[in-house]
């Protein structure tokens, strides 16, 4: 199966959730070009409203429903940045919004989903207990079912943060891109390839959740199963509109291990003056892991998110 | 004695320095917008190269010397920012600088200053001795001592940021700047006062060293005996340049507890995802010490900073 995504989509997703998200900085910073021996530029999600890039996605998804549908309103399965994502982006379109996580997600992230407006449905934390709850959700309250990334409008708004890096900074060599369910690594390899023509799209994988760089080799969709890896956004297994992008357009992807991608994060902190996920901070662990592939290009990073419990740094 | 630091001084010193600094981001943030019923825009000179504003003042200062004195270089006494930001742009202009420290810096600081190429001479940490070895090294090397604010082309450097911000941001009812030796404060007072007519000057101090408050209902200056605070960039006293400056622009100082200005920081690195110290902080401090002050208003607020040790956050 192809895709069907096109640039366009994509730049129709930009404009319409334009006045939603924020236009995040790019920062550099020289002090880790001298450490890369490259020229990079870091897209700041990590300070995108609810504090991660999927509010991009989530919101040009709701400005696609009919108006029935947005009465009803939107649900998800969600232990993370997603269900904030998409609660806010409810809230600001004045739709109702309901949020299954597992039993066990950390007080902080439920008051965040909370804080928005978002009504949440606690389950076991099991991939079936979630499935079955969110079946239950949607069959009582009508409300439609936004996939966290295996939906083409969620890919296309997830896009648009390479589509503004692209556009802001041309003649990018590489674009690095962190990989979970692929809804960012899909949406920011069409855009990129079509704004800077000759890019290679790197994607940054967790050494312990390995599924996505296992099914480009298999040429198939291998799940992920008990992944382990501090990068919690990156846990999911690539979707069936993801996986043929990602296989079309990715030349690469690099196997990060944890203690590289907390070395990355703590640079990126220090040096940078970012606080992110270590699911963005993976990003720079890419090039920290394979430098050859970087030395003397100019390279975009996509710093996918910033929610990450300041208790618990992990180097601490 | 009255300033006469213009803002033409300004826009000319930001032409000056434009090629060699960031135009920093302002950032903003909804839950924090909510938090203080304000419109705040926080002018982020965290990511400002050698992640401070000094390099704006230190720059400036730099470019004014003719071609003799930018071959024997240049010399300050500072533990922190200033010495990172002074050695830096000697780096970049091509001439040596020195750089008296007390032999009690923490080694990341130094180790910042040498990367840059600075020339460091440890001397025991009191005033006296920090300012008799700087004087034997200007008289051995010839350099040119440039005081770390108490001096006009730093002040105008300094300034620049809050032009930046009032020029991005328009109708800004109030800025708020910390206040240590009084550089950036006046600088950003000159620059704002000119800018947008209507604006009010409130600058944050910490209330174990609030001499500038003291200073001010004195009408004279008040050293700064034994300050006790957090904020390692708020220690020094105000200078006969910058008090008159101050004296004439500033509406207010709020005097902000070291409690609150954790607070501050670490609603910054939650809400809005940048690395602060604590002397940046305390801007939002000021904010949470006197609400009242700023409801309904559009607030901006001069992050000055971003060098902490990431090891010791104030709330582990």
């Amino acid at each position: 199966m192809d895709s069907s995504i096109t640039i366009d989509n994509i730049q129709e997703a930009h404009s319409r959730i334009f006045g939603l998200i924020h236009q995040t900085p790019i920062l550099r910073s020289s002090s880790l070009n001298g450490l890369a021996g490259a020229d990079l530029f870091f897209k700041c999600e990590n300070v995108q409203k609810t504090g991660s890039f999927k509010i991009r996605g989530a919101s040009n998804a709701l400005f696609m429903l009919n108006e029935l549908e947005a009465k009803n309103g939107v649900a998800t399965h969600s232990s993370g940045n997603f269900a904030a994502a998409l609660s806010s982006s409810a809230k600001w379109l004045g739709m109702p919004s309901y949020l299954v996580m597992p039993e066990n997600t950390t007080l902080v992230k439920v008051n965040a989903v909370r804080s928005y407006g978002g009504d949440v449905i606690f389950c076991e934390p099991t991939l079936e207990a979630r499935e079955q709850e969110l079946e239950r959700i949607v069959g009582e309250t009508g409300a439609t079912f936004i996939h966290p990334y295996n939906n083409d409008c969620v890919i296309a708004g997830q896009g648009t943060a390479a589509l503004e890096l692209c556009q802001a900074v041309p003649d990018i060599d590489i674009l690095v891109a962190p990989v979970g369910g692929g809804g960012l690594l899909a949406g920011s390899s069409i855009a990129a390839k079509i704004i800077s023509s000759n890019i290679s799209i790197v994607a940054a994988e967790p050494k312990g959740a390995d599924d996505a760089y296992r099914s480009l080799e298999k040429g198939e969709i291998i799940p992920s199963v008990e992944p382990k890896t501090l990068c919690d956004g990156l846990l999911t297994s690539l979707g069936d509109k993801t996986f043929p992008i990602i296989q079309k357009n990715v030349d690469a992807i690099i196997r990060v291990k944890d203690e590289t991608t907390i070395e990355a994060l703590r640079l990126i902190m220090e040096r940078m003056k970012q606080v992110v996920e270590p699911s963005a901070a993976i990003t720079l662990g890419a090039i920290l892991t394979d430098p050859e592939r970087f030395k003397g290009k100019r390279v975009g990073l996509i710093l996918s998110g910033g929610n990450i419990n300041l208790d618990q740094l992990p180097w601490l």
